[in-house]
């Protein structure tokens, strides 16, 4: 299976958030699209679709544990590391993007054809692939 | 594959927070022992090992989401949801715990062995299983 297979099943929606939007900005938006990471662009280039990073639930986490009350204020620019961008394609199978995310320690990886986002695949989508493929007759004998 | 086996290979540390411990206390603690959730138990009672829920990085960024910067200072009681703990036992299956995961939209799940805490399994952990049971020769095939 391919991460193209699993963006077929997907909303299409990606979230994303801009370099000079603030930790506060980013929370709201983790929690009212009910992701765990956002897609972080960058604000100076005219195309406007280059991705830069990924934005998480852990680096709001992060700036709150580093900065207190004032982390919420922070700009992403100042928090995200531009040079670690960790990204797949849709031909890569879900098995490489598992071995990225171990190794990186991530949970989203951004998907790009070429220098295009087309989507995100997040460790939740590789669980939910791995319940949908369980055989059939399983599930009974784990039910508590 | 059971949850115990996971277990086996993992550093037996729990990270745990109190009830009366504020978000930032959280965030800090995330923070510096690298994981994704810590295991919540109840201030109030003698025994003092009753898990009470899970506090995550997602509860730090919804915290944040809304309340702003006073989300640092509030209490950790004041943000979970006691009565919506999932738990496991050591007996149970890995597919079994990703079921649980994928339904309850979680990514930590607390081991209990009767009212006794054990031990933590992560989404990570399921990922690094998957990584590490892969065929050995397919990986080359992979890497771009």
């Amino acid at each position: 299976m391919t991460v193209g297979d699993i963006l077929r099943t997907k909303s299409s929606r990606i979230v994303t958030i801009r370099m000079n939007e603030t930790v506060d900005t980013a929370a709201k938006l983790l929690r009212r699209e009910n992701v765990g990471a956002l897609v972080v662009k960058d604000v100076c280039r005219t195309e406007g679709n280059v991705v830069v990073g990924m934005f998480s639930e852990r680096d709001v986490a992060s700036a709150i544990a580093d900065h207190g009350p004032a982390g919420s204020a922070l700009k992403v620019s100042a928090l995200i590391s531009v040079q670690k961008l960790v990204s797949c394609n849709a031909q890569d199978t879900i098995e490489h993007v598992r071995q990225l995310m171990d190794e990186h320690h991530i949970r989203h990886v951004p998907v790009l054809e070429g220098h295009t986002l087309i989507g995100v695949i997040s460790m939740r989508d590789l669980n939910t692939v791995a319940v949908a493929s369980r055989p059939a007759a399983e599930p009974s004998a784990y039910m508590n």
